[in-house]
C-alpha cells in the first residue's frame, strides 16, 4: 500500500490515454450524466478524442447510453452515464475468530456481505473468497481484485498468506492483494467519507492506526507499541487498548469470557451509559491514553481529522471528549466517529481496486 | 513541501516533452557525457526526438557539447555532458542568533557559504538574501529559488515570513520558498547520500525528525513534544533533547554561558572521550530516550534509516549504541551520523530548487 517509485520514464501516448480515460471518468462522477460536447468543452479535450476514449469506455462496460438529453436545440445529444454493475470487487478481513468477505460493484454498491467463523486456516480463507468470486461473477461481472485485510500483528507475512491464497485458488487471474486492516478501513473513510488526510484508529487488533495523508496510504501506524518513560512502562496498548479497557470496565466478568470483543465493548458502553462508575472511570482512562497517542500522531504526522473506528466508535461518546482534552494542548485535530461499523477494513478491501478504474487502467474484459 | 494533489488533467505534449526532458537529464547523470545516438538507444526514445530535447537543453545551458567521442568506427558523434555551472540555488538557515546562506550550482557544488550574527530581524534576513542572490547573477547564473530554513517553533507562519521576505527583495522574480528545518535537513542527507527513505533528527531546535519517506518529504516531525504518562510527565525533549542534555552534561557551567550551543556539545564531547563520568552518564541517558523517540518513528513510520544530525552527529559516538539498545526492541533500524555538519538545513533548501530542473522543468532563461 505505500506509493511507487517516481523513476521517469520515457512519456508516450498510453500514458496520455490513460490519463485522458481519467479525466472523463472523473468528469462523469462530478457532474453525473453528460453529452459528449459536454465533456469536451468541460475537460479540454477535443470531441475526436472524447469519441475515441467513450467508445472504449462504453466497450468496457463502464458507461452506458442513456438516451438524448433535451436542454438543447438542434439533434439531440445522447447521454452518456457511468456504469458500475459490471464490475466487482472483493474485500475479505481476517479476524481470529471470524473471516468477514464483502463485495462492492465499481459505484460502490454493496453485492454481498458474508461472515463465517474460522479457526484460520488458509484453506476456509480460500473456499469464501472462491465462493464470494463465483456469486459476484455468476451475476455477469468482472472480478477486480481481492484484498485480505490482515491485522498488523498478523504471525505471518503479508506476501506469504497472499500467495497462499493466490495459489490455492481455481482462477489464477484474480488479482489477490493483502494490507493492514487499519490502512483499509482508512482508505474506506477516505472514498466513502471524502476525506483526503485521515488516521483512522482501530482497536480491533492492539492498538492501530490506518494512515492516508494528502491522499496517500502511508505505512506504519501501529501506535498501541509506543512507550516512553523507565523501563518497565506500560505500553499505549497498556493504557488504552480496547482489550485492557473491557479488563478495567468489567472486573467482574471472566476474561475467558472475553474472546467475542464486540459484545464486551457493548456491555461496556450499556454500563456507561447507565452510570456505571467502574465502567465510566475506566473509558475516561483510556481515552485520556488515547489522546495522547493521538497527539503524538499529531505533532508527528499531523492528520486532518482523527477517526475512532470499530470499538472505539462504539464508546466514542465517552472516549472522544477524554482523548480531546488532551489533544487539544497539543494540536487541535477533530475527532469524529466511524460510521463503517466492524467491517470498515474489509469495505476498504474491496474499494481498493476501484481506484484502479478511477486512474484510467481499465481492466481486460474477459470475466 | 507537502506533495502535491494528483487531480488528473487532460494529459497533453507538454507533459510528454518534460516527463522526456527528465529522462535526458536522468540518463546524463546517471551515465556521464553520451553522444545523442547513445541516449536515443538506452532511453527508448527516438533519435529526432532526442535531438529536439537536447537542443533545448543546450539553449538552457544544461548541456554542452564536449567534442567528438572516440570509440566509434566512421565519423565521430558528437558528445553531450550536464553542465550544471549556469543554475544557482541558495539556501538560508535561520537559528536564533545566526543566519546561514549557501548557494550551489545545478551539480550541486557549493558556490558561497556565509554566517552572519542577527537579531532576527526580517530586515538582515533580506539584506543577505540579496547579497547572495547577486553574488551568484554576477557569476552569470540563473537564480532557481531561494528557501529560508526555519526552525519548528519558529513564532510566525512560514507564509507571513516568505511574504514579507519576498516582497522585500529588489528582484520580484525569485522564487522564495519556506520549510521546516530538519525536513530541508533531510532532503539535503536524500540528494547527496542518495536514501530514498529516512528520518533526520535535529536537536539544533528542540527535537525534530525530518522525515522523507518513498521519496517524498513528510510534513511534521515535531518529535520532542512527545509525551506519554500520567500529568506531569516529562516531554521527549525534556529527557532527550540537547539543551536539556547539555545542562545534564555540564553542571558547573553558568546556563546563562550556554547560549551558543554548538561549542557546548564540543564540550560535552571532549570530556565524555576524557572519561567524565557526569558527561558520559548524560549522554547515555538521553541516547536511551532518543532511542525510545525513534520507536515511535519506527512503529508509526518506519524509516529504512535514521541519521542522527546536527548536535546529535556530534555526540553519536555515544549517543547511537544507548538508543539502539531501545530501538532493538521495536524495529531495529540502521543509526547513522550525518556528515553534512550544523547547516545541511541550508544545503537542503538550496538543493530543494533542483528538482524542478531534474523532472524537467526548465526555468526561463532571464537572469
Amino acid at each position: 500500500m505505500t506509493t511507487t517509485r517516481a523513476e521517469p520514464q520515457p512519456a508516450g501516448f498510453a500514458d496520455v490515454r490513460t490519463t485522458n480515460l481519467a479525466v472523463v471518468l472523473r468528469h462523469l462522477r462530478a457532474h453525473g450524466p453528460s453529452s459528449r460536447a459536454a465533456i469536451a468543452a468541460e475537460t479540454g479535450l477535443t470531441k475526436a478524442t472524447v469519441s475515441s476514449l467513450t467508445g472504449d469506455l462504453i466497450e468496457h462496460r463502464l458507461l452506458r447510453e442513456t438516451g438524448p438529453s433535451g436542454n438543447r436545440i438542434g439533434r439531440p445529444a445522447t447521454v452518456l452515464a457511468l456504469d458500475g454493475s459490471a464490475y466487482a470487487s472483493i474485500g475479505m478481513q481476517i479476524a481470529p475468530d471470524q473471516l468477514t468477505a464483502l463485495a462492492v460493484d465499481y459505484s460502490g454498491a454493496q453485492l454481498l456481505l458474508w461472515h463465517r467463523a474460522t479457526a484460520g486456516t488458509t484453506a476456509e480463507i480460500v473456499a469464501l473468497a472462491q465462493r464470494a468470486a463465483s456469486r459476484v461473477r455468476q451475476q455477469g461481472r468482472h472480478v477486480l481484485g481481492l484484498t485480505l485485510a490482515v491485522p498488523g500483528d498478523l504471525p505471518v507475512s503479508g506476501a506469504d498468506l497472499r500467495d497462499r491464497v493466490a495459489g490455492s485458488l481455481r482462477r489464477k487471474d484474480l488479482v489477490v492483494t493483502v494490507a493492514g486492516s487499519a490502512t483499509l478501513a482508512a482508505l474506506a473513510e477516505q472514498r466513502l467519507g471524502g476525506q483526503r488526510d485521515l488516521a483512522y484508529i482501530s482497536g480491533a487488533a492492539g492498538l492501530e492506526a490506518g494512515l492516508i495523508i494528502d491522499g496517500n496510504p502511508v505505512r506504519g501506524g501501529r501506535l498501541g507499541r509506543s512507550v516512553l518513560g523507565p523501563a518497565g512502562t506500560p505500553t499505549l496498548a497498556d493504557r488504552a487498548g480496547i482489550a485492557s479497557l473491557v479488563r478495567r470496565a468489567l472486573p467482574d466478568v471472566d476474561p475467558e469470557a472475553l474472546t467475542d470483543l464486540g459484545s464486551a465493548v457493548e456491555t461496556v458502553a450499556v454500563r456507561a451509559r447507565a452510570g456505571d462508575v467502574t465502567a465510566g472511570k475506566a473509558v475516561e482512562h483510556a481515552g485520556g491514553y488515547l489522546g495522547q497517542g493521538l497527539a503524538l500522531l499529531a505533532n508527528l504526522i499531523g492528520p486532518e481529522v482523527f477517526v475512532l473506528g470499530d470499538h472505539y466508535a462504539t464508546l466514542a461518546e465517552w472516549l472522544a471528549p477524554a482523548a480531546a482534552r488532551e489533544l487539544e494542548r497539543h494540536a487541535p485535530t477533530p475527532i469524529v466517529a466511524s460510521t463503517l461499523g466492524l467491517h470498515a477494513a474489509a469495505l476498504g478491501g474491496a474499494v481498493s481496486h476501484l481506484h484502479q478504474v478511477d486512474i484510467g487502467r481499465l481492466p481486460d474484459n474477459d470475466r
